[in-house]
C-alpha cells in the first residue's frame, strides 16, 4: 500500500527559515496566568517559589539547548537568545520556537513539586505561548533586553506599591488602582517609603531586576583586575572591516565540537543584576562572541 | 523611568496571521524519542502506556482548546485540526502552534507517572516541536489524514515484522533489516503469519489505524438509521454556489458562545478506526462543519 | 578569481512560493496617477483613451502569459487571476508580481503614443505596483471581483456627480463634494437626472462595469442555446467528494502542451459585463476549470 | 449600494514588512533576454547600446526614488539598495520591488528609440523580473556587491574568448565552449591574447566592471587629500558602540525634508570602477551613511 497518492500533501508545508545573521529571540509566555496566580494562590507582588521555578525551567532550556547564549525572566515571562551566527534546526522557527515553548514547559510541571510541594497541580494545566524576533545588530538586542529590565522595573515598583496599599494600607483594588493612576515613579517611593517605611532599594535584586541566565565560564581576569575601557568594546563589532562578523567562518568541525562541549558542560548562572549598562556585557565578552572562552 | 527609549524594538516583531478560510493542521513530533524509548525502555515495536500517554495529553489539549475539531496520532506525533473557520489568537501562526505545544507537552509530563507509574522521569524530559500547515479545500484536509493513517499502517507493519524477526526470530538489528529491504507489504504479511504465526489483521487496531480523537455528539441518527448516500455529500462544499462557505455568515454572539459551550461540554472520543473512507466523515457532519449539532 | 568566498549571500534569499491549490490574484495601481491624470490633462471623470490603454496593456499581459485566466480593471487598477492549480514560476510571489508590473507598465509605455497621440510622455514616467492575494475558495475569488465591481460602481457614480456638479453646475471642487457628503446612490441619480438631465443608466457600460478580459473560446453552446441552470452550477465544486479538485491529476505532458497553445492562440476578449450574477461564469467555464474547452 | 458584503476580502492581503534594520536589496532580471538579443541582434559579447539603456533606464529609477542610495547593473540585470534606515512604502517587500520594477521598465522602453534608433520594439516586449533580499550588516551588504562585480568578471572574460573564438577563431558555439570547459582565467587570458592579440585589461572597464551608479555629492575632499586609512574605517560600523546604529535617532522632520531635496538633487553618476575594496566606499562615506553631506 503505497503513500504516493496522498504525499501531495507535503507540498502545503512553508518554509520559516529566519534571516541569516541577526539575533533571534524567543519569548515565552505563560498562559492566563492571571487566573492561574489566583486558583494556586501565588503570594503578592512576587512569589519566590514562582519565580525560583521559572528559573529552574529556564536553566532546564539552557542545559538542554546549548546554542542559547543567554536567558532573561520575569514574571511569567522569558527570553531567549540564540547567537546571530546560530544554525540550530537550520533556524527555522516553528521548530525553534516550540522546541523551547515545550522544553520549558516539560521542566515547569516536572519541578513543579520541587518548588509547590504541598500544592497538587490540576487541569487546566500551566502552559506558555512563544515567538520568535529578529534583531540584526548587537544595539537592537541589547536594546530589546533593556527594554525588559526596564518592564522588569516599572512593573515591580508598580505592583510593590499597589499590593502594600492594599496589603497594608487597608484599600480595596480599586482605590488603589485609582491612587496609583498618574504617578511617577517618585511618587511611589515615597508612598511606600511614608505610609510604609519600605525603602524601595532594599527589596530583593530578584524582584527589582529580573533573573539573568547564561553560561559560567569564569569572568574574564582582564576584565576583572583592570577597568572596563568603555571606549575599546570588547563585544565583537558588526563594522565592514570588522573581522568578528566577516562571511561566516565556521569553526572546523573539530572545534565547533569542542567548542559545544564546553558549553554543554559549562554551570548556568542566575543572577539578579544589571543589563542595560556595557558591565555586564563587557565582562562575559563570550555572550556576544558565541564563543566559549 | 519610562521605557519609551528602548520600546522601539518592538517594531521587529513580524506578524504571522494564517490565511483565512483555510484547514489549519499543526503537527507534532516527540523530539529525540528514539533516545528516550530506549532511555525508558518502551515495548517495542508498540508500547501501548506510551500510547495511551500520547492519547492522554491529546485529549487535554482538546479539553483546553475547544477550537480543535478533531486529532489524530501515530506513535510520538500528533495532528491538530482547527477548523478553516477558525479565528482563535486571530490565527496567529505561533501563537497556535506553541500552545498546542506546550499544553501537550504539559499534560504529557502531569500524567507519566499515571501510565508509567514505575518509571522515573529524569532529565532531559520529553519535549516536542511541531508546525501549523495550511489546506485550503477539504480534499486537501482530507488526504493529509489520509496520508498519516496510510503512513500508520505502513510503518506499524514494517515494525511489526522487523521485531518479529528480532524478539522471535533472533536475527540482530542489522539482519532483520537486510531481510526487509524492497519487501511489498504482502510479503512482510507472509513473513509474519508463516514463520511467526501472527495474522496481521488481527493486530490491535490502535497500533493499525492509529488514535482518532473528537468531540462525541452522537453519531447523527440519519446517518445511522439510513445508509451513509455517497452522492449527496453531506459535508460542506465549497463550491461558489454553496450557502456553506459563503462569506463568513458568522454565528451571532450568543451562539457562538452556545456552541463553545456545547463543545466544551462533549466528552473526547479516542477512537481506532479508518478516517480514509466517507464513512467516518458522513456520520460526524460536525467536524467538517465546524458546528456543535 | 573563483566566486566562492562572496557566495555564502545567496543564503539570505527567502523563498515566498505561494500556498497551492488557492487563486492568486495580482492587483496593480498607478502609482501618483492623482499628479499623472493632471500632467496630462485627462478628461473627467473618465478618460475613454486612458482607459483603452489600460485594456490594451492588460491584454498584452495576458497574452504573454498564458497561465492568466482573466483580467479586470477599473480607473488605473487592475487584478489579474491565476488558476488556483497554476504552478508559473513555481508560484513564486515576486516573480509573479513583478513580471505582471513589468510586462503591464512595458505595454502601457509602448502603447501611450497609440492612444494619446498628441501628448508626449516625460519623466517622471507612468509605473504602477502590485501584489498577490490568496483566495481558497471560488466563492472568495468571486467575491473579490465582486467587490472591485461593486467598487467600479460606487467610484463611478460619485465621480459622474462630482464632476456634472462642476462642469455643469458651475461648483467649484468643495462645493461639490459638500453637497455629496452622506448622499446615497438614489440621491445622486436623482442629481444627475432632475439638475443635468443625466440618466446614469446610460451612461457607458464601460465606466459603469469595468472593463472584464477573458480568453474568448466559443461561449458554451449549452449554455447558449439552454437557459442556464443555478442549481446545477458547472463551476468546479470543492466539496470532498468532487473529483474536480481532487490532488492534482495534471494533464499529462502533450495535454498540457496543447491546451497552452489554445489558451496562446484565444483572441483576448474586453467586456463591460456583469461579473457579480452566475451568468458571467456559467457561460464561459473555462475560466474557473482553468482548461480551454 | 454599499461594497460591505464584499469588503471581508481584504482580510486575505497579508502584510509583507520588511525587518527593520537590514539594508534592502532589489535585484532585477531582463525576462526572455537571451531570445531578446537575437531578435534585435545585439552585438556580442557586449552591445555598448544595450548596456547604456540600462544605465538609463537605473538611473530613471533612482533619479524617481531619491532614497535609493546606489545601483550596481551588469549585463540585464541590475542591483538597487535602499539604506536600512529607509521606511519608504512602510518597507513593504511587494511596492518597493514592484515599484522600481515598473519605474525601470517604463524608462527602457520610453528610451528605446534614444539608444536604438533604427530599431523598431514589437511584442512581445521587454521586461524585468525582481525580487528583495535583506543584507543585516554593511559586510554582508558589501559582500553581496563584491559577488555581483566578481561574477560580471568572471562572465565577461569567459563571453570575450567564447565570442573570440566564434567571431575571430571561427569555432562554432559547440566547440568554443568545449575549448573553454574547465579553463582557468589565466588559460583565458591567454587564450585572447596569444590566438587574437587581444590584452583583456585593455578592454573597456563598463565591460569588465560594469556600471555602477551613485548620487554625486563631492568627493569628500579628505579622502580626496589623504590616502585612506583602511584601519580607521570611516564606513559606519554596527557595533553596539557605536552612535550611528543606535535606535533610530531619526531626523527632525524639517532636516529629513532638507535631506531628501539634496538627494533629489545630486546628479546620478554612472562610473565603472572597483566596488570590491575599501576605497570606493572610504570616498563616498554618504553611501553607506545614508546622510547627505
Amino acid at each position: 500500500m503505497a503513500n504516493s497518492k496522498y504525499e501531495y500533501v507535503r507540498n502545503f508545508e512553508q518554509p520559516d527559515v529566519l534571516l541569516p545573521n541577526t539575533w533571534i529571540v524567543v519569548r515565552i509566555d505563560g498562559r492566563g496566568f492571571h487566573k492561574l496566580t489566583a486558583k494556586y494562590s501565588f503570594e503578592k507582588p512576587n512569589d519566590r517559589r514562582a519565580l525560583d521555578l521559572m528559573n529552574a525551567a529556564a536553566a532546564g532550556v539552557m542545559k538542554e539547548l546549548p546554542d542559547l547564549v543567554m536567558g532573561y525572566g520575569i514574571s511569567d515571562e522569558f527570553s531567549f537568545i540564540f547567537h546571530k551566527d546560530c544554525t540550530l534546526f537550520e533556524r527555522r522557527a516553528s521548530k525553534l520556537t516550540t522546541t523551547i515553548v515545550s522544553t520549558f514547559t516539560s521542566h515547569y510541571v516536572f519541578m513543579w513539586p520541587t518548588y509547590f510541594p504541598s500544592v497538587l497541580l490540576t487541569p487546566p494545566l500551566p502552559s506558555f505561548d512563544g515567538r520568535a524576533v529578529l534583531y540584526p545588530s548587537v544595539t537592537n538586542l541589547r536594546d530589546y533586553m533593556s527594554w525588559r529590565q526596564v518592564d522588569c522595573h516599572i512593573n515591580n515598583l508598580y505592583n510593590t506599591t499597589f499590593w502594600a496599599l492594599v496589603q497594608q494600607g487597608g484599600l480595596d483594588a480599586k482605590a488603589a488602582e485609582k491612587e496609583l493612576t498618574g504617578t511617577l515613579s517618585s511618587h511611589k517611593n515615597e508612598i511606600l517609603f511614608s505610609r510604609f517605611k519600605i525603602n524601595y532599594n532594599n527589596e530583593p535584586e530578584m524582584f527589582k531586576k529580573g533573573s539573568v541566565l547564561f553560561r559560567d565560564f569564569e569572568i574574564s581576569s582582564s576584565a576583572e583586575t583592570t577597568a572596563p575601557n568603555p571606549t575599546s568594546a570588547p563585544v565583537p563589532s558588526d563594522s565592514a572591516t570588522s573581522p568578528d562578523i566577516a562571511p561566516p567562518a565556521p569553526l572546523s568541525k573539530t572545534a565547533a565540537e569542542k567548542d559545544r562541549k564546553r558549553r554543554l558542560k559549562a554551570r548556568i548562572a542566575i543572577e539578579h543584576i544589571d543589563i542595560i549598562r556595557d558591565e555586564f556585557w563587557d565582562q562575559r565578552p563570550w555572550i556576544l562572541s558565541g564563543k566559549a572562552p
